[in-house]
């Protein structure tokens, strides 16, 4: 006979997994479900998390009061699965978005749960692929008291059950949350690559990019977590001949961009690095060509030449 | 008797004064030198430094190869004191610029000591006021025979023994990764100060700026040591209106600017967290009465109006 379970995570990619096993780690009977049915099966052989074969399967697994958590894709994997709740589940069960949606489509798929009396709860989550061992940073919005009903799941995931979660405002907030978080990481990351680019750009001193992240992590102002990686995979490579230079972007930055336009609120370097992303991935260079092409109209400079003069 | 002496600290303001303890609590005889002579007899007091009253005493009390520290302004108080001290020092001794000077000036200043077979040493210095304590990370730049003989004086201002210390390049070098690392921390600050004004800005959510800072220390991929002292800040005051908005700018961001303009390297949010504490210091707005100006000229929009339309 298994634990009682009052928890399913539905969605167990690499977020969704990571979750359920540390959920189970942590003592919890969770169900899980994917569209995939080896990936649950394998992960229940793996856990002992209970396998559904479905989302109805998922929510008959469960007793009330239901808590259901999602971790797909935003956009309509997301939306198709919350539409289908509302015919599955009861009053005073509660669903939790976990994954990076808009926080306006968590704000109207609140009001659309609430319809059925519902609840909903935006769980913005960072740590990836290191969350399974470090815990999750949550940001959490909702209503208290499905906050409440959450709680003891928070305290499994966060990586102490007194700090790394919080619940941060109404519906909406926690992912609102997670996307200005998004939107620094983007400003940081870029900060950090435009630094250490110029370190080897300077050829004359023929640095050694792993010893002087590695040095930084040690007492300087720009230590931090994100350089604690790159000193961990600069160390293996500096050259980086085999990465691509196209750097993708999720929704988020873009949203966060979106949202400086909506308040008013000058962010140029947020909106700069998101920029710098995009540049990126313009393989065509048509901006450039264009240039190219004035620089050659109004002085006759060549077009072909690489060096551009 | 005192315990011989081979390495003397010139200029004991916050940084110097830290350093001077952190040696002396390490067990290092240290000759200390400040213009203020005052300053420097209540920190021999306070941590047994041997006082010297001039440039020229400091150097006498050394014993051969004498090792002197700079902690000065960057130009023309360090420029004056190694202009003196290549008349005092002897061949074999080496003066260390820990300040923050440019790199250029930093090597044509190994060139002139280098005259005089005097060795320099740049080090670039990073830990503010939190060194004395975590210790400080130390970039460095020089020849392998100078940095050797410093090596000792590094160990003990280094967080520990192996980490937080680097010979890192030929003269320059240190300077260089130095004003990149300052550069890389302008970049960063910016970020964070633009995704926190997102989340004042928005409202409606009421958001708790300190609570989210805090949460974000734990298992998030922006949490740094910049976070960490945000957090605590925001703990005290998350509304800051006693704050000038007001960014002040040493030199380090300025050449990071000029250095990616002479490589021909893209720093774009680099320049653009230089260029927002310009904006930000700017008290006139010139440009800005400027467009205003040009909205009314082609369009009649109200000048004083200060929504803008």
């Amino acid at each position: 006979m298994s634990k009682q379970a009052t928890i399913a995570i539905i969605g167990l990619g690499r977020m969704g997994a990571n979750m359920a096993r540390r959920l189970q780690r942590g003592g919890m009977q969770v169900v899980g479900f994917n569209r995939s049915d080896a990936v649950t099966q394998t992960l229940a052989k793996e856990t002992g998390l209970t396998a559904a074969s479905s989302l109805q399967d998922a929510v008959l697994q469960l007793s009330p009061k239901r808590l259901v958590w999602l971790m797909l894709p935003s956009g309509e994997p997301t939306e198709n699965a919350l539409q289908e709740l509302t015919t599955r589940l009861a009053p005073g069960d509660v669903v939790i978005d976990g994954g990076n949606a808009n926080y306006l489509d968590s704000q109207r798929r609140a009001q659309l749960l609430a319809q059925h009396q519902i609840g909903f709860i935006d769980a913005g989550t960072s740590g990836g692929v290191w969350g399974l061992e470090n815990g999750y940073c949550l940001m959490v919005g909702g209503e208290q008291r499905d906050v409440a009903q959450l709680e003891p799941v928070l305290k499994l995931l966060a990586p102490a059950p007194d700090r790394g979660w919080a619940h941060v405002g109404p519906v909406g907030a926690g992912h609102f949350t997670k996307m200005i978080h998004n939107g620094i990481e983007y400003g940081m990351m870029q900060a950090y690559a435009e630094g250490f680019a110029l370190l080897k750009g300077k050829t004359e001193f023929n640095l050694d990019l792993a010893q002087i992240s590695e040095l930084w992590r040690h007492s300087s102002v720009v230590r931090s977590w994100l350089l604690d990686l790159t000193a961990g995979f600069l160390k293996q490579d500096q050259k980086l001949e085999a990465i691509a230079p196209f750097v993708a972007d999720s929704g988020e930055g873009r949203w966060t961009v979106d949202e400086s336009i909506r308040q008013g609120t000058s962010t140029p370097v947020l909106a700069l690095a998101l920029y710098m992303r995009f540049a990126s991935q313009d393989k065509e260079g048509y901006g450039n060509r264009l240039l190219a092409m004035m620089r050659n109209a109004f002085g006759g400079h060549l077009v072909k030449d690489k060096t551009g003069d």
